[in-house]
């Protein structure tokens, strides 16, 4: 059970949701091994993708997530429609209006999904918003984490790269703490805001106090939107403070497994050896992202809001 | 039922037909509102969209209400082709080559609806022919209309803006004067043909002529593709005349209304007081798009076309 | 039956296989032209199309026929992705690990459709991958003739125009020399590959040589993307020399058809004369499309592969 209507942000989910997405996720991974992967828990409702920019892979994810699960699905991210906060919400008006049940967002603006989820009764799914969070991609890495190390309690995990800017990192860790987890992250000091040790999370300065013991070691890696000239002297100087290579893993603990979300800069957030050895999990990491769609329009579907009313 | 195969503009609907496409939404709100938003009356038929712009709010009402009804829906619109008159035929042959059932159709140049609707035994809908028509958008303003007033005859409309280049206006005015309402017009002589004097319709030169004891008040808003810099002296100027605001409102009945195609210019077209009141029930046209975009469906698959045969 | 996983080249068929194709397509023609364009065939599975430029109506052939075998179906053509080999590799296990049980690609790079399936377990159908093959549009020319001719026996097929760099004439060469036919082919010797002759195909010199007691002109159209102006001295003198007119049907047999890939330039590849009289079968190849597209489905959904697993 997922106690409230939309799933916006980690921060609003306590320990017991997030493992009952997790749990409902490995379920449906039996649907979609299914010969025939058509179960009928939306059967009648209606999926509207509502992206800002063309992040086709994640879109693709949900539109066949919410068909396996019989789903009627439209998409309205070709619109020319102005995005700001005001037609966020009379454009998600208008979706409801058209019988959409849930609406899968992504937003360049930060609190555009909270924003949305307050101004319509419809279902809202934030699959990124801004440089805020990005919690369906934190169910990723929560998955993968939890089929290879069995649970998250008293688990060591270490984030590397940029924190500050990457939305999927933010949610991970805000959900990490909440399970139990011990948080240490990693970066350049101009790409780590110090709010998060108020997260609970331990802000480290060298390899050896970022790695020593950890279980897990995440990229959270550089956006290739910034301008990280402005922030760090050169991408040369990154690799060597922050690749994570055979010297970070030496220092973590001996079944450590490498994580990262997509598109890893090869040979400056991680090093080509590591990317092709068994600690690198990145693969299994993608192939969870339809089964914790399924998971959240089912759980979604099942609460105490509107949508059967 | 209606008698035509196509529906392709209002001047081919008797006020029968138009009151049972309208009687039929209202059905059709039913089916949207049920718990499963699903009906069988276009199972087994297919649907392809055939827009030559990217309105993408318009296109996801047809979606969706193509596969309420249980329809097969294909997108034709990113397509590269050139969009002259002889390759809508063309194309129109090969889509229905294809088993589309239904074209939904809408394109810049005027007169493409009918042309392709000619030469297709698949049903034509159009939404939008260049600035001829746009009968679906009509029809939102008509179930509008007959939801707060509960009729046609002997009601009041007036038209306020540019009256010539509004497709939805020129649709909604020859349904609302077969109807039985008597339509005024009102806006900058540049932008009223004096044509519309035939199809029974008063141009007036006054807000008082235009508004007095009227029962709705429609903003026919300017569009924003054309240069009104050559047609009209300034906005300013245009808001000063032509701007619904309270003194319309005063000159008009009590319970008037104020209805607008969507996007409203606040502030020049309409001005905040209204918008933010009680006479404003735009929302509820937008609304009404799904449902008759399903009554068209549901009654062109009954007619004496080819569909079953 | 089809014995490979996938349908990428002709070359890898045997002409019982591309003749059962055939026939298969014959069969799915009947549900489309059953009241109910739906059959079960597919129901479960899903079908991502993936497409690198934007040919729409190829696409809507699939969709539409991956519907009305009760596939999911999803598009991840607006990617932004880049679509060099290797990411064509690691984006299609990213689409399998989706749960994709085809994927039907259309790739600007030779080769790349032969890469995918060797790299995925998903079934994959190549629609055009540079300038190799395009073996889904061949299938079109093999039903018009077969519907037309009865067969391929000891017929004798033309094929003039651009041979070397038009796929789906490459293609078609390849499957009718395997079916028993007897090819030739004429055109500008700059636009001939002499590795034809190879694959048993007769290169002619002259218009009569060609067409001499021919069965089936066909034209090989002159890629619009191509820069002609270094490779033929004019258009005009293609024309002069290469047009398909009353001179070419004259020297052929009295019953012979002119068919041509789609977008013909009238007056230029094919004269008016001959476009517009009943020699000319390009409509009936159109309408094969979506038969031939749901019987690669169905066939490729029973054979050897692990679909099923």
């Amino acid at each position: 059970m997922i106690n409230s209507k939309d799933f916006v942000s980690m921060k609003d989910l306590s320990a017991d949701e997030i493992l009952d997405i997790l749990n409902t996720a490995e379920t449906m991974k039996m649907v979609l091994n299914n010969n025939t992967k058509r179960a009928p828990y939306l059967n009648g409702k209606a999926v509207v993708m509502y992206f800002t920019d063309k992040q086709s892979r994640t879109k693709l994810s949900f539109e066949l997530a919410a068909q396996y699960l019989s789903a009627s699905v439209a998409d309205l991210s070709g619109s020319s429609n102005r995005y700001d906060e005001e037609s966020v919400a009379s454009m998600g008006k208008i979706i409801e209006n058209m019988g959409a049940d849930f609406i899968v967002l992504r937003h360049h603006k930060a609190g555009a999904a909270k924003y949305l989820a307050e101004n319509v009764s419809a279902r809202v799914i934030n699959v990124g918003d801004g440089n805020n969070e990005s919690p369906t991609n934190a169910l990723l890495d929560l998955l993968t984490i939890k089929n290879i190390k069995g649970g998250f309690e008293g688990l060591n995990v270490t984030f590397v790269g940029d924190i500050t800017n990457n939305r999927q990192t933010k949610s991970s860790i805000i959900a990490l703490t909440k399970l139990g987890a011990y948080v240490r992250v990693y970066g350049p000091s101009t790409l780590i805001n110090p709010a998060f040790s108020r997260l609970g999370v331990k802000i480290c300065t060298s390899a050896v106090e970022a790695c020593i013991n950890t279980d897990v070691i995440i990229n959270s890696r550089l956006n290739d939107v910034l301008d990280y000239k402005k922030i760090i002297p050169s991408l040369n100087e990154y690799k060597n403070m922050f690749k994570i290579g055979t010297e970070m893993l030496n220092y973590a603990n001996k079944d450590c497994i490498v994580m990262s979300s997509s598109r890893i800069k090869r040979g400056i957030e991680v090093s080509s050896k590591v990317l092709d050895s068994n600690f690198n999990v990145v693969n299994d990491q993608i192939s969870n992202a339809v089964a914790s769609n399924m998971a959240l329009f089912y759980l979604l579907s099942l609460n105490g809001g509107n949508l059967d009313e």
